[in-house]
């Protein structure tokens, strides 16, 4: 818990950016009046990393506590992709204030960067790069980028623009450093590259720049003009984001949650998602209802039931857990859906009657009676074909509908396996109950 | 599925990064015979990056196709860190043929770096880094960088160090390109910064880089020695590589299974999670068959009290979701155990009086009888402290026996909610028997 010993800090300053951004994350644990003292006692350089490193509830305490001015000065010692952030998440009329009393030119970006929605690549995209034009010489390209570098994120790529202002490629500094100064961009733009619109969603940009190893790729218009990039330590970011976002999708959390939601909104985000699992509940309770003739009968079905169901669930969460994982990374082609189909349902004969044997045998031994084994044997292999075909079409389906698998994969798997797996079971047993009652 | 049509690619040549890395994708999906062509057509060049590129399935056939005279010349192409990945993968044999046949210098290297862990800092950093010494002048630090430059992989962070190689500091390739050509490297070295030691795992390597947006991090030896760099895009794919395991590990699934798995393989790698469920169902069941002559005399029982055990899980499953992945993240502190316990039993009472009132209610209206109603709003309640209260626990105690919570809470979970939701409906059916009975 916490951090390793093994990662250590060499901190020799008092405020540097190691240290603030400790802070920044030990803030959540600070109370109000403590947050508007560092407010205070911080200069704005060491409060605007803090502010760009804070979680959004922090963010939001922060701005409450010092005067538009004084956000004004933070802003311009911060990127222009984490202001949109700020403002994003603040009220519409504080928001306005600040945008007003803005330069002109500032305000053109963030309002074009507010309009992108937060997940997608506008929305995580900087507007700090360097676009040079193709004509220019290296040793011009060098003057030009000594001049931008102060003032921007990323100075590991330049891309380059023709005359129309529309980018023709890209050159990585290193090859400015070593090549001739009279050379001209032009000779040695490398014409090759990738790049995304400003809807593209944000997870799917992580995986091109982690499939293709970029360091930042470029946001164009549909005119090629550019917008702007995101670099790959957002990309971080998105995937941190993203990870936390499927885990607690798949556990039934809404991705808001966090160790310090209150009760209440614990509540609400957790509540809606348990009665929609109670109306799967409710229709395997009735199936078994249905059966309660033969339950009154043979008692033993009763115990033994859940075994069936359960495991059928714990097979079908597996195929689920393998789909949804490769649905994200967009490894799951339509045309290999067939045999994919195929292999999960024969993997549910195979493990289905290795676990229905054990089963089977164990049942028998301890009722003494072979055909409860072998109606359990029976229903194992049957629901693990279930759990098997539903845990796979399942996610697959749901993301062909744009909903999103992770999220709502388990609820229907759910239903599918214990209703039909209650079904099977004690159908089995009524057509074998003469047998069984002996 | 497959790629978003607005991720747009710019490609004029043939054989640029871009489409081999595509091709190192497509390769998957070829036949041994097609592999072998493409190993003979390609020239070193590409073929190295297909050959760092490729999954190890891949890259064992690509080995397996081409004599060892090509693999040192494709090793030539390659950072180093790549080749010990490839080598760390071939079988012990031909890995000893090829290191014998390395020149001095890289066979050291490599030795040193197959040494490591596959998941810790040493088996994920990369030899190929700037490091000079902090006498130099900032024109001749921009010489020798010019001169490693074409060798290295990572040229934005020069790394400063002192007569006994020992590292002091850093520097940006920024704060040289706009510095004073007679001004040293220890007049600029920014003497904070973060490192690890080989040891630490590489999870936790990924935290570090993404909570303080550093683009490399060095790791040193005890001595603070220099023994390489892990990169931005080697973090990008570690959180990939372990999002993708925490997923699958959740689900039941081996990190290692993919949609390419053989039939048999993934019966090995699913079939034993599948038998250890198999012993907590058959708990369950042994735990309803206590109560067997309370069911024959009420067979609503039978029905209804699946519902309980159903509900604790997924009340479990969401409190287990959200601690595990915090856990992951270092947001657990010990100091807030109590009051996360606290707060997971009142959600338990809250959220089991929620969904014990509608069932109650429904079982109440469906069977007749106000005792079930209640006896199952009672179990409801009980059932969801208990899954509140274990849902937290568990992880954390895995974690702390250094067992990962990703893995096995779900297993130990649903012991705790089924064996003692089983126990608590049954055992208060039992108390109001006669109620129930009429």
């Amino acid at each position: 818990m916490g951090e390793n010993e093994d990662i250590k800090k060499i901190v020799n300053e008092e405020n540097n950016d190691i240290k603030l951004v400790d802070l920044a994350t030990e803030l959540l644990g600070y109370e109000d009046e403590e947050i508007e003292k560092i407010c205070k006692d911080l200069d704005d350089k060491s409060l605007a990393i803090v502010l760009e490193q804070a979680e959004t509830k922090i963010q939001l305490k922060i701005i409450s506590f010092i005067d538009n001015s004084r956000i004004l000065k933070l802003f311009g010692l911060m990127s222009k992709d984490d202001i949109a952030d700020v403002l994003g998440s603040i009220n519409t009329g504080r928001r306005k204030q600040i945008i007003n009393i803005m330069k002109e030119g500032d305000k053109a970006i963030i309002k074009q960067l507010l309009g992108y929605k937060d997940d997608s690549a506008g929305g995580i995209m900087t507007t700090e790069y360097i676009a040079l034009n193709k004509r220019l010489t290296i040793s011009q390209a060098i003057d030009k980028i000594k001049e931008i570098t102060p003032k921007t994120e990323y100075i590991q790529t330049i891309y380059v623009t023709n005359e129309n202002r529309k980018i023709i490629g890209t050159v990585d500094l290193r090859d400015i450093l070593i090549s001739n100064a009279n050379q001209k961009l032009e000779d040695i733009v490398n014409e090759n590259f990738i790049y995304v619109t400003p809807e593209v969603d944000q997870e799917e940009v992580a995986q091109i720049v982690s499939k293709y190893d970029l360091s930042a790729i470029p946001v164009l218009n549909s005119r090629k003009r550019m917008l702007g990039i995101i670099t790959i330590d957002d990309i971080v970011d998105v995937l941190v984001e993203e990870q936390t976002e499927d885990i607690l999708k798949m556990g039934g959390v809404a991705k808001e949650e966090t160790l310090d939601s209150t009760l209440l909104d614990s509540i609400k985000m957790r509540l809606p998602w348990l009665l929609i699992n109670l109306v799967t509940a409710f229709l395997a309770a009735l199936t078994v209802k249905m059966f309660e003739g033969t339950i009154a009968k043979v008692v033993a079905l009763s115990a033994t039931m859940s075994i069936v169901t359960g495991m059928g669930g714990n097979a079908g969460t597996q195929t689920v857990s393998i789909i949804i994982r490769n649905l994200a990374m967009g490894k799951v082609k339509f045309k290999d859906v067939k045999h994919l189909i195929l292999k999960e349902v024969l993997l549910g004969v195979i493990n289905g009657a290795a676990i229905g044997v054990v089963t089977g045998l164990v049942v028998m031994a301890i009722y003494k009676n072979m055909y409860l084994g072998l109606i359990i044997f029976l229903a194992m292999v049957g629901n693990l074909i279930i759990s098997g075909f539903f845990g796979l079409i399942i996610p697959i389906i749901l993301e062909k509908l744009n909903i999103d698998p992770a999220l709502s994969s388990s609820i229907f798997l759910t239903t599918a396996t214990d209703v039909l797996g209650f079904f099977l079971f004690l159908s089995l047993a009524s057509i074998f109950l003469p047998k069984l009652m002996i």
